[in-house]
């Protein structure tokens, strides 16, 4: 049976997954790219993860390799499964989250409802999406784009000209992903993980709310949401997981749209920023649940452990003083529960998030989580009451 | 403001303060005693805590040195609160949790519900003190008892002959501890932490189990117990804390006598067995509360997560095939919490518990906990049903 697991990445999401190694006993060890990064709070090796020796160096000394970020290089993950280290996600999996053109297509061979879209190499291309859908689109790379990079809501062909070059058609030969600007009344993620062997969980459908392509706030249960939306999505990504095969945790993204379709956004094949409320508010937690998945153990159970439960991230502060203002934020609430990413201060960076369970609802959790988080950001001292 | 936690020792309890530290942002190093220790899964230092140097080197890289045992000697602790570093709980504090004699002739001074004792030197003295007491008293050694050992039920001096020595005496010039043999209802704690700055926050009452000295379970909140016989037990640790300028977690096990009296039987100034349920139960768990309290940090709310908790002790097992046993265990219980510690086997040593938060009530939840805990025990896989 796999005993030891073996993290690529050392960012926040490798970070959380130790705490709860260490609980269930699971022996971890971090590929970090850099001395110092989160995760580096347990047992780690620096390296570069596109370099296939650095990466097979490193997988030979677990027994399963999983990641915090979607990054390593096809070639070098095949060169890894075919070592004969678990791979979970596997390569074949990750293609599609690696690859946004790759997942539409995939989506849609499936009957899964996505916006429309189309792989677009030419300036003519793009204006004739446009012409067929309102003249308003989003343009995004296929490959390398996060956190709102690489993303493009345009109304004219002008705005990707950069886009449609040979330079970009010979990085992206099948070209870049274009889809309908969806209207949408919202976001919604729906959390789940799935092991080996086949058992899948969901956790409760949860609404997302994003600023410049960044996650900020996460409510569940997705306030309002009917019986019929969550079962739509929980079935959704049930359908995701096992078409794709899919092991760990999967976070799909959907937009409700304006017109009442539920549409996916996208696919990640980890643990996932619109995932991290399950830390406090469900009965296992979604690093716990990755863990338990990529080892083929047993899955937790997924409920919520109040009547709703809200994540708002810290955005860039505090830069100084930091243990001053972690006192004055946790004073605020003392049901505030916070997760702390150890990074160097950066505006607009996500450097930890706050969590609150709430008896009285969403929009209690939510001002209350908000409250703890904006007295994280305040520079000075001082600045929140 | 103190930034950096050091724990001396490196046993479970240390070990599961580094997944509250990671999360709070709170750098932790830990004084080891053995390399592979269980609380070695964080940056540490192995070294013995009985060599004043290497403690005074260990603590001078921290702001402030706090505790997996009370087993530190004064001097030593002494000699690194002169060097200016942080010791919470203090040497002051600490002799009481660490002088079993120190410890009942406080709580006498104090007027705390106490048993009957003495201090007792000779063969005479214990069987007086036996004759005031229906024949029947517990000796104990004042210090370096723990889970049992050092601790005796007699019912003739004899049975402490040895302890009756010339080498004892010098020893313990005071003597050793005697003390009623309270025939008592059940066996309660009462855990709490307090920060420098004097805030107090509570748990709920709980009971717990104990065999042949060791704890076996603990249930949350303490079965049948009056709101009365709670607010006592409260207040009872907040005299104690407030009394003994006691920093971090205090744990007060309590007698509840057949006669009603509620007697304190033991403290200890530092997580604690009977206060694991808090992990999972508790809006803030004890290894997070002892990190913030020591910190001066804000104290974090401590209700109940759901109506009960149980916390069961893995005592022993599994000697083989542990990944099997964890997998065997965990598919019996989606609900149940596991916290291993990475101990190798030794019959009958506490090697990792299991919480389970019940909406059905105490019985529910410990008969479901002891179905974990035991399938973890067993040595052959196929015992447990």
């Amino acid at each position: 049976m796999d005993r030891s697991v073996g993290v690529i990445g050392a960012g926040q999401l490798a970070r959380m997954m130790v705490a709860p190694a260490i609980e269930l006993g699971i022996p971890i060890r971090i590929l970090a790219e850099a001395a110092g990064a989160p995760a580096t709070v347990t047992a780690n090796t620096v390296g570069d993860f596109h370099d296939e020796q650095t990466v097979m160096d490193f997988a030979r000394g677990v027994d399963v390799v999983t990641f915090d970020h979607e990054h390593v290089p096809q070639a070098i993950l095949q060169a890894v499964e075919a070592a004969g280290v678990h791979v979970r996600p596997g390569s074949a999996a990750l293609h599609f989250a690696q690859d946004k053109l790759a997942m539409r297509e995939r989506m849609s061979e499936l009957g899964l409802p996505v916006p429309d879209w189309a792989a677009v190499r030419t300036r003519d291309e793009v204006a004739q999406f446009l012409a067929g859908h309102h003249g308003r689109a989003v343009v995004k790379l296929p490959v390398g784009g996060y956190d709102g990079h690489g993303v493009r809501f345009i109304d004219s062909a002008d705005e990707v000209a950069d886009w449609m070059t040979e330079t970009m058609r010979s990085e992206f030969p099948r070209g870049v992903l274009i889809e309908e600007a969806v209207p949408f009344r919202r976001e919604l993620s729906q959390l789940s993980a799935r092991r080996p062997s086949g058992e899948f969980r969901a956790w409760d459908l949860a609404e997302s709310v994003q600023r410049d392509g960044v996650c900020v706030e996460v409510v569940a249960p997705a306030p309002g949401a009917s019986a019929q939306l969550a079962a739509e999505a929980a079935a959704i990504a049930r359908e995701v997981a096992e078409a794709l095969d899919v092991v760990g945790v999967l976070a799909v993204e959907l937009f409700e749209a304006e017109d009442g379709r539920l549409l996916i956004n996208e696919l990640a094949m980890r643990p996932h920023n619109t995932g991290h409320w399950t830390m406090d508010g469900a009965v296992t937690g979604q690093f716990e649940q990755h863990l338990r998945a990529v080892l083929d153990v047993p899955l937790g159970e997924t409920r919520r452990t109040g009547a709703a439960v809200a994540m708002v991230n810290v955005l860039g502060g505090p830069k100084n003083a930091w243990e001053t203002a972690r006192a004055d934020a946790l004073a605020l609430d003392p049901e505030a529960k916070l997760h702390w990413y150890d990074k160097t201060y950066r505006p607009g960076r996500k450097v930890g998030h706050v969590n609150v369970v709430s008896a009285a609802g969403a929009s209690d959790a939510l001002s209350r989580a908000v409250r703890v988080a904006r007295a994280l950001e305040a520079e000075k001292l001082g600045e929140i009451g």
